[in-house]
């Protein structure tokens, strides 16, 4: 096994939220499970601090590297290890990639369905934060999709959680705990994925609003209806401005000043089409000005204005993204408190994110503060803006985890009994205290 | 709270399973999560072995009364707290049967998905057991339609789990953790339900095959194509006549000797329609000999042969039932190996169970077997049985759980490293081992 002292930067910080690499003593680039299961070994018995790595596109600072820890980088265990059509289960190393799991099922009728942001994402960092993304209405999270995995417990042992089952009451359920546990529990190496038969016929639906108040009430009537969109996403003048700016196109004509953007699936054409047409009629129904189908072209368009919000925001200088989930009936509230923080605390904001899930990504722009004002502001934001969430029976984080970023604000969420809970789990599963210590809570 | 040592037969053992009434210090009756609390605090300072029981409708002794327990009855935390329709949630007290939430949704337009056999059954135990049913091809099992729940801890702190949210990376998943852990990690109290909207049509296909080879090349088709049945049941010779016998009426006439009922729902007619077709279509390539709709008539009568298989086997005498799971291809494999045992072992079977999920219900049956005879068959054939079905990669429980029936076999499925988590999560969260203790695993 590779084993590195000298250090690349890539590894030492995660993508977009860091300024400064952290520091490590090393780095070790298994290419299998053995090699893991000899290195945490190793680690355990010198009581060492061990932060497994992916790709470092989480956005929490989960894997930024503390403590002089040993790094454990799994970005050589990138293999597909086979395709089960039987079960359609994909199994790969942890360190595999969106990007190569989307190309490598191209050509099959089924498709992996969670769909977070960053294709370069490591499946494992993915499983490890229990990532989220635009189709997790219908199909749920990374944890609804993995059917079991092989995980390198802190004593080295090695476990297989989960199976390829579809009913399971035989014992605890193990697989719920280490999936979102941001490597605190055990080393993910080998994961077994669920995969879901594409969709014939697939289209997208807008629905503009004169406000906000109208997209609460359509997501509203949405949820509660049969219809199951893939993806309802909200699109507001801030992220379809930033977004514009960035790809210098100009998002499609329709009226409104607020948006839904929903795309629906059947394998049935007059399946479609009933969900079209409902959807539609849901829209008006709460009052939008436009409802209409796109066309491709137009969807295509429109889907871009989507997926460059948070460019077109990072593009602009320094930043901050929030993660918070909400019950979906309280959305746009959680969206109009958001803006008025903002106005508080004189910063911009943008936004884009999940409708259909109560889940917005909130982002907050630094203008001409110096550092220490630009600091000052994001503490107050977010010790407005959680609690805030919390009252609202919402989560501080839907889809990116806690990390570093929002330890500080996990006992909003959470009371002393919850966390004794957690911190006696992290303490009879890794009594030394190796893996990953000091991240979503001390 | 009512608390009585004089302790009626009925919550001494559990529903159809031993039979002889286990014996028990006294039983409480708590109305109110307050009153939990304090009694699970008071067992905990006296190191106080304590049962909870629900319905008693539990198929593996799992609340069966050893150890000179406490009981601690929730059938007086009967009350139906709320009905959301803003977030789809229904919030109950544990003590809530089926059936209740079945009347009380009847004139709403969402119903509760999980569908497990006994309706009797609360829903607090459904959730301890992670109970499983016929929707769960479509709809998940019990875990997938809980939100949230109070929870009393063994040391009588009280939590939340979950939320009303669709998102949650908010640290680990402790909804998970409690669900099937079969009352021994603490007390559920009072539950948030995921309600779902009611599809607008619904319909029932036969398929007839002339052996069961055919049956599982049929399931193999529809579970990895796009048409996802709501119910996806085997029928199969023992199972029909024991259910006929009992029910004294014969199964609507189809050619074949072994079937699949198929049930498929859909907002749309159209849509419908194409899940029709497209069942039949799939059913026929894989050699069905006959593949049709059935009309309510025959959909009903269809549908009571299949409900009053258990009640056909039982009405007979001695039984045994077995509830394991493999993945779905290795379905029918794992019913011809369950027969052959029984031949080898001169007892009959009967089978009925969830094609589409691999789960399949297996039950021998008692003839004039003398008792010592029939304890030896019983115990050699777990000992073929489950051994194969671990081999196949299949478990132990689908939906029953372990409880006391089942924990000797529990070593077959998961091996010392694995039990060592489960009892390190156990001792973490109980170490006076007051709740449920040598229930699952010592």
């Amino acid at each position: 096994m590779e084993i590195k002292k000298q250090i690349a930067d890539k590894y030492l910080k995660t993508y977009m939220v860091e300024k400064d690499p952290g520091s490590a003593a090393l780095i070790a680039f298994p290419t299998s499970t053995d090699e893991v299961v000899a290195f945490i070994k190793d680690a355990n018995a010198r009581k060492q601090p061990t932060i497994t790595i992916g790709s470092q596109t989480g956005l929490t600072s989960a894997t930024y590297p503390i403590n002089n820890a040993w790094l454990l980088s799994l970005e050589k265990m990138n293999k597909i290890i086979s395709l089960d059509e039987q079960t359609l289960t994909l199994t790969v190393q942890a360190g595999v990639t969106l990007f190569q799991i989307r190309d490598y099922l191209a050509n099959t009728p089924y498709f992996y369905a969670p769909d977070p942001g960053n294709k370069n994402a490591s499946v494992g960092g993915n499983a490890s934060t229990n990532a989220g993304g635009m189709r997790a209405i219908k199909y749920g999270v990374t944890r609804d999709n993995i059917r079991g995995y092989d995980v390198v417990l802190a004593n080295g042992d090695l476990i297989h959680v989960g199976s390829l089952n579809k009913k399971d009451a035989t014992a605890y359920d193990l697989k719920d705990l280490f999936i979102g546990a941001e490597g605190t529990l055990g080393v993910i190496t080998e994961l077994q994925l669920k995969l879901t038969p594409r969709p014939a016929f697939e289209k997208s639906v807008i629905l503009g609003f004169n406000s906000l108040d109208g997209v609460s009430d359509a997501i509203f009537e949405v949820v509660k209806s049969p219809v199951q969109p893939v993806a309802l996403e909200l699109l507001e003048e801030s992220g379809i401005h930033y977004s514009e700016q960035f790809i210098q196109k100009k998002m499609p004509e329709v009226h409104g000043e607020a948006f839904l953007l929903a795309t629906v699936a059947d394998n049935a054409a007059d399946g479609l089409a009933f969900q079209l047409e409902a959807i539609q009629a849901l829209g008006k129904k709460a009052g939008a000005i436009e409802a209409r189908e796109l066309s491709e072209d137009e969807a295509s368009e429109m889907w871009a204005i989507r997926d460059n919000i948070l460019n077109g925001i990072v593009s602009r200088g320094d930043w901050k993204m929030y993660d918070p989930v909400v019950p979906n009936h309280l959305f746009t509230d959680l969206v109009k408190e958001a803006k008025r923080l903002g106005d508080k605390y004189h910063v911009q904001t943008g936004f884009f994110g999940h409708a259909g899930d109560g889940n917005i990504h909130i982002c907050i722009l630094r203008s001409d503060q110096d550092d220490e004002t630009w600091e000052q502001i994001k503490h107050d934001y977010e010790n407005d803006l959680f609690p805030y969430v919390a009252k609202q029976g919402g989560l501080l984080s839907a889809e990116h985890g806690i990390g570093l970023e929002k330890k500080a604000y996990l006992p909003y969420f959470k009371d002393d009994a919850y966390m004794a809970v957690l911190k006696s789990i992290k303490q009879a599963m890794d009594p030394n205290n190796i893996l990953n210590p000091g991240k979503m809570f001390n």
